[in-house]
């Protein structure tokens, strides 16, 4: 069973994949997709680096499922409409591969990584080498993306479990608002 | 030289096809993609709907250009976030089918088609019915989609124009908020 975690943003975007081997999780692959290259203005250029990355990525590792970051609710509404698109171009990308998607707030994500749902991003990074047992901590948009895959595997252990858990997060899909907290 | 008219939105896209002959426009077609009969909380499955018609207008229809409808933010910071998404999956079906979008605010598109930028949507949908001699009003998402291919084709009557207009409006594209006449 394998994970790919995503962490959307229109300037970065994070991925992690991970296997799940029994109760074991194991590292494959993490990194970030940037746009920065892209000019400012050009936003529908910027969403196809985003797409054409995750599409990449998906059949490069060829996961079995796939995991969002529900991104949280800016005060600033033109971030917001912009974080929303980027966010609109990685779930296409997911499902265009045929990804099952299942989505988590970062609230989860710190909960399942670090035990509470107040993590600084340090201590998320901290977690997901621990857990991971890699030689040095990810970059911040990384671990998250492995954060929110990891979620994913801690939601259910097996397939059935995980096929329920998706459901679950899609009926909770709607409620975008965080806390200040990230 | 034909161009193709989005009018994004979560449950409802608009879209409008038309042709530039000299200075004559000509109507090929126009619609609406949906993606009401996806249950609410499948927002992945719901992007993909608009991902897949948009593919296949393009693919049907064979524009040379497209033009977005730039959203207006709303009031509410999560619907803001939807529509952004919903954005994001149509600029990327554009993108992806190699077509260079050019994106007019619904201001811009009021004052290109009825005149002045606080025509209400009856006024749209009767001038587009007028400029494209058609047999009835189209319907108000497909009439604003029209309106923007409109806006589209009136910014420039020559290619190269047009190119300078499809910059000109990239380059405004950071201008997302609007006023409440719409």
């Amino acid at each position: 069973m394998r994970i790919l975690g995503i962490d959307p943003g229109l300037q970065t975007t994070g991925f992690g994949v991970i296997d799940i081997d029994g109760h074991a999780l194991r590292y494959v692959a993490s990194g970030t997709i940037t746009t920065r290259r892209v000019a400012q203005g050009e936003l529908p250029a910027r969403l196809k680096v985003l797409f054409d990355g995750i599409t990449e990525i998906a059949e490069r590792y060829k996961p079995d499922s796939a995991a969002v970051e529900i991104v949280f609710v800016n005060v600033n509404p033109q971030s917001t409409l912009l974080l929303g698109q980027a966010r609109g171009a990685c779930l296409t990308a997911l499902v265009m591969s045929q990804l099952p998607v299942a989505e988590y707030t970062a609230l989860q994500m710190k909960q399942a990584v670090a035990g509470h749902g107040r993590a600084a991003k340090a201590q998320v990074q901290e977690m997901v080498k621990r857990l991971l047992q890699l030689p040095g901590a990810p970059g911040s948009d990384a671990a998250d993306a492995l954060g929110i895959a990891i979620t994913h595997a801690h939601v259910g252990s097996s397939m059935e479990r995980l096929g329920r858990a998706a459901v679950l997060a899609r009926t909770t899909s709607g409620m975008y608002r965080q806390g200040r907290t990230r």
